[in-house]
């Protein structure tokens, strides 16, 4: 039984593997011509070597790296089973992932959702609320004036550390009483919605993981703007004292934004909301 | 209010993304800096910034490419949620491939676990199997002296196409009879085993997806060489001729490796079998 070689385009041809890449799978050592031309350099390989192709092929599509391969080679039958086990629990867990990318996203939805529906601009209204799962960190220096973005970097590394779905909503706490200027107006915190159920480890000894208790909440929603940040909490304020309504002791902010261009203007809806008790 | 900048050696620091990257974003329009020094080139990137490179972010946490994400920078609320809800069958479809992956592993780990099992050689033996799945093609000039792994790169491709596990076993098919000589054995069909129960569609004319009914099976197996396939034939051919078995008209043969590696010297199991009627 004579043998038959394969010129590189041959095999290439053969087995839909790139030329590019057969020669990158030599370089590194993870299939080799079977001859190579000491005159020309040329490489041929033989028939009987196509099969470790195959191999190759379905060990990358159930996502081992070549690097694995090649030590998969060297594999008994029995050990081979062992690493096919082991990749089984690799495959769950990307599995789990996805889960969880698609339970972020469905939250990332339902938050654009919510705010699309917010249409009463400039009016108090009452909402239901579900609960909402907030990554948070104390502060005592923050004003409506000045929110630098920094500062939610720390809330946001540690999402990232998590692996976790940004939410690309933020928020702020402060006391609900009445102020006459923005000078007052303190916040207590700064948070931003968790999209995951997962538990939060690696939190600093200022952050909190809390939960913005489910209910009816009384809001207002306008475009941010300093200017007209107090009136706005105002109207909030009165329409709750002149109700006499029973409300929780802190305000929530969160701004939404209007557009994801680092291009143009940035405009932000911000909604306030108390918790009605 | 004074705007804070940052150099991008700062910005990095405090978003965890590289250097690099940020070059990159600005290089492809993603994410610009808010300003150059004319004199030194170098970047600054304003606090405000900042926000937008979270939802940039976030975009590529649930799998959106750049080029995608550039263009859903345009995206009014109302786009970008339609757009969320087109990811979330992306998300889907990534779900169902890893179930996919996830099943055909499974399959993958069962036939090693049927090979591993294999323990009598060169003996006939009387086995339980599951259906088998196969993708066929239909040959006549092929015999056990001759069986290019050429022959199966049609149907490797085939199942390619398809974004398909390959399995890792090859097999034959060929008439129940008395042979006294290996050159009267004519395969008439070679085949691979489908690891998925997907419709497998591309299919060459000559190519026919079938199933190996479930049921008993007389089998015997053995290290393939050509010198002693015959004597190991006739083992089979005469058990089932002495116990007068009722069986089907095809004799299955199959290949597995004994090893995975290109460098070493190609061994096979062979198990061959025919169906008890």
């Amino acid at each position: 039984m004579e043998e038959k070689h394969y010129s590189i385009g041959e095999l290439a041809k053969l087995t839909n593997i790139s030329v590019q890449t057969l020669r990158y799978y030599d370089q590194i050592g993870l299939f080799k011509p079977s001859y190579v031309d000491p005159k020309t350099n040329y490489r041929y390989y033989k028939d009987a070597q196509l099969y470790y192709l195959d191999i190759i092929k379905s060990l990358k599509y159930i996502g081992v790296s070549l690097e694995e391969i090649k030590a998969a080679q060297k594999f008994t039958p029995a050990e081979l089973l062992s690493f096919l086990q082991k990749q089984e629990s690799v495959i769950e867990n990307q599995i789990n992932r996805m889960y969880e990318i698609r339970q972020s996203l469905y939250k990332t939805k339902r938050q654009m959702e919510e705010q699309l529906a917010i249409d009463v601009m400039d009016t108090v209204y009452i909402k239901n609320e579900e609960a909402l799962r907030i990554l948070s960190i104390h502060t005592n220096e923050l004003t409506p004036y000045h929110i630098p973005n920094t500062y939610y970097s720390s809330l946001i590394k540690t999402l990232e550390i998590e692996n976790s779905l940004l939410s690309n909503r933020y928020g702020c706490i402060y006391p609900f009483r009445q102020y006459d200027s923005l000078d007052e107006l303190h916040y207590s915190h700064i948070f931003t919605p968790l999209l995951t159920d997962r538990y939060i480890t690696h939190l600093t000894s200022d952050m909190e993981v809390k939960t913005i208790r489910a209910g009816r909440y009384a809001c207002i929603a306008f475009i941010f703007e300093q200017d007209t940040y107090l009136t706005h909490y105002q109207k909030l304020y009165h329409y709750i004292e002149e109700k006499q309504l029973n409300v929780g002791p802190v305000v929530y902010e969160i701004f939404m934004p209007l557009n994801y261009s680092p291009n143009e203007e940035d405009q932000f809806i911000v909604e306030l909301k108390i918790k009605l008790l």
